[in-house]
């Protein structure tokens, strides 16, 4: 399957495609309107992508119609400068602001009376009491941001493409004695400069490369990366991770590496972390149940006696963020559907000897699956001379 | 004023003081428990720094006794390995997980029947719709985090210090044809390498510098930093702007410079934000009411003719954040108490002219207002050389 890798903004029809399909959505649900809060679902339906801070940017979504924006009057220009599509903006002064000048003045001047109005799961409570009429706990635009219109897949495959990049520096400052501060700064600093090489006028907002790895002692512990001067070490394991959003589309890989050899006890978790991915690969397909996949994963894992070292299900989506719906995980019974992405990363974590994950981006297809970051994986490639 | 600076983590004692302060407001407020979401309440009350993503962490202070702290299995020894004070971890194994398994499941048993519960502005309606007994929305720990006790206050000074000399590099760096990618690079770089040196183990998840500038012919739209490789010219004026976290405390400075040569239509503006200025330093003291510091300074610049320049507040908080209450803002009426932060920041944005701007982070005492940001702000000192 050969895909374009693109990097220019959406263009008014890709915007319009999008919130017809909210609409689409609001219509089944009987909503007269939508209201999103979270920048992430705003940037997907504006462009806009948020400097988060206490003033609220808030945006209503008519059946309808066009989106209506309300946002800080300092932010008007701004907000236009971004903006892609039909979206008008209603700004208040300031936050906080004299009575009858907040945004939440303006906010509900924008509904006709009685409404019936859905909400996001992460909508604020400041927000929420806000709300006219009948509100409805539904998470249309994350639901429609599951599946990716062929524009977003362009540009996964480019942020797709950079990350691969990212990775191959990364393997080649790895040594023993490479610091997480030389890695945090080196990597993303690449990606950068590849970035700003494609596109000039990157939006900063929406880029953040993150590139860190695990020492052995450390690794596991997933998300513990709280001291940047850890270096790496002779042996292994060390999980490598590159996640990140460039320029608005997110994507992510990671390896487990090891330098000049591998511990004998490692060489089985890894063994068995392959097996585990290699079943995510084979499973992770349109028609079959997100939790189906991560049950029969996580019992490959079970069945060579590490069921006691797991700590996170089989994946998460990319897409507008690195982290995001869809999930393949237990208890999430939705049908995979065509192109749709998954980080795909079973790992085992285990006390002493430490935490086994490689982690690649991909899209599915009615033809199987198609590896978004394709990058070495065997312990062989894995294990770098010193 | 004489102010230690430190950059050590707080220790059992600090965070005890603060969740007193905590729980004797829900004591009259009349709350058997407050739930925190919000990641910044989170860290002021554990030391935690979380890594935001879709698994939910959520705070549950009694009205005596530990908190509780409902925490994804996979980052149960990252808190442990952060957190500081008693604090009782709660684990559910992922997001999301088969029923009975969730975190709402974790998340509900931790309440006495028919419990009185606060919630925060910022509570997510997936945690709000999941509170037992009857809510109050009331900002305990937002309202707390807005007087400092004596050990925020050196670790503001540290913070301070860093952004100090940031900025010393940052007025080095500027001449004509400097990026804003070579700024937001070489600024942020030094910072870290102070800090570093001083915190090998500092918190990356509480870390984060952001130094900006606009070029003149931006510069009246002032959250407008869209393209990275916009560049200085000769003139101005060009807004600078430090904001950041330090190792989990915050800071802001900002100056107004000009290369070479200042036009003559910028002269005015320049005076009367400088008069502005004055007026918001005189006027951030003690016993004050925030809304009345706002309306002078506003009423500075209005009498001077620029009305309908003016498209923001006179200044913000800061502590574990770099942006947040309280507010020097009209319709804000709290009074000024000692130990408060606030950004000094009244700004002129007049299109074709371009965007005047200081900013600096204030501590409110007894004996007036002290500067934690000192540094040159006079036209002539803010004239560089080209």
């Amino acid at each position: 399957m050969n895909i374009e890798p693109i990097f220019t903004s959406p263009d008014v029809a890709e915007m319009s495609l999008r919130l017809n399909r909210v609409q689409a959505q609001m219509n089944e649900q009987g909503l007269d309107y939508y209201v999103a809060q979270n920048p992430d679902n705003v940037f997907y339906l504006t462009n806009f992508a948020n400097y988060v801070h206490e003033r609220p940017f808030v945006l209503i979504v008519p059946r309808v119609g066009k989106l209506t924006f309300v946002v800080p009057k300092l932010e008007k220009p701004h907000v236009n400068h971004c903006k892609v599509g039909e979206v008008e903006l209603v700004d208040y002064f300031e936050f906080p602001a004299p009575e009858g000048q907040t945004w939440a003045d303006r906010f509900r001047e924008q509904f006709d009376p009685d409404p019936t109005v859905g909400i996001e799961s992460t909508c604020p409570f400041q927000v929420y009491k806000e709300v006219p009429g009948e509100t409805v706990h539904t998470d249309i635009i994350d639901d429609i941001r599951q599946v990716k219109t062929d524009y977003e897949v362009s540009r996964m495959k480019y942020s797709g493409d950079l990350a691969v990049s990212g990775f191959r520096v990364f393997m080649q400052e790895s040594r023993p004695g490479t610091t997480s501060s030389h890695i945090a700064s080196s990597v993303p600093g690449h990606v950068m400069k590849l970035a700003l090489a494609d596109t000039p006028t990157i939006n900063p907002l929406a880029t953040k490369v993150i590139a860190v790895f695990q020492p052995p002692q450390f690794s596991d512990d997933p998300h513990n990366f709280t001291d940047l001067n850890r270096s790496m070490t002779e042996g292994g394991p060390h999980p490598c991770i590159i996640n990140g959003v460039i320029n608005g589309y997110g994507t992510e890989v990671e390896r487990t590496i090891f330098l000049g050899h591998v511990p004998e006890d490692a060489k089985k978790p890894y063994e068995i972390m392959m097996e585990a991915r290699a079943k995510a690969l084979e499973l992770a397909v349109p028609g079959n149940s997100m939790h189906d996949v991560d049950e029969a994963v996580n019992n490959v894992m079970k069945k060579a006696g590490y069921g006691d070292f797991l700590l996170h299900r089989t994946g998460h989506s990319v897409g507008v963020t690195g982290h995001e719906a869809p999930f393949l995980a237990e208890g999430y019974h939705r049908e995979i559907q065509p192109k749709m992405f998954f980080t795909i990363e079973p790992g085992i974590y285990i006390p002493g000897v430490g935490g086994f994950r490689h982690s690649d981006t991909i899209m599915t297809t009615e033809d199987g699956n198609v590896n978004f970051t394709p990058f070495e994986d065997s312990l062989e490639d894995m294990t770098l001379a010193i």
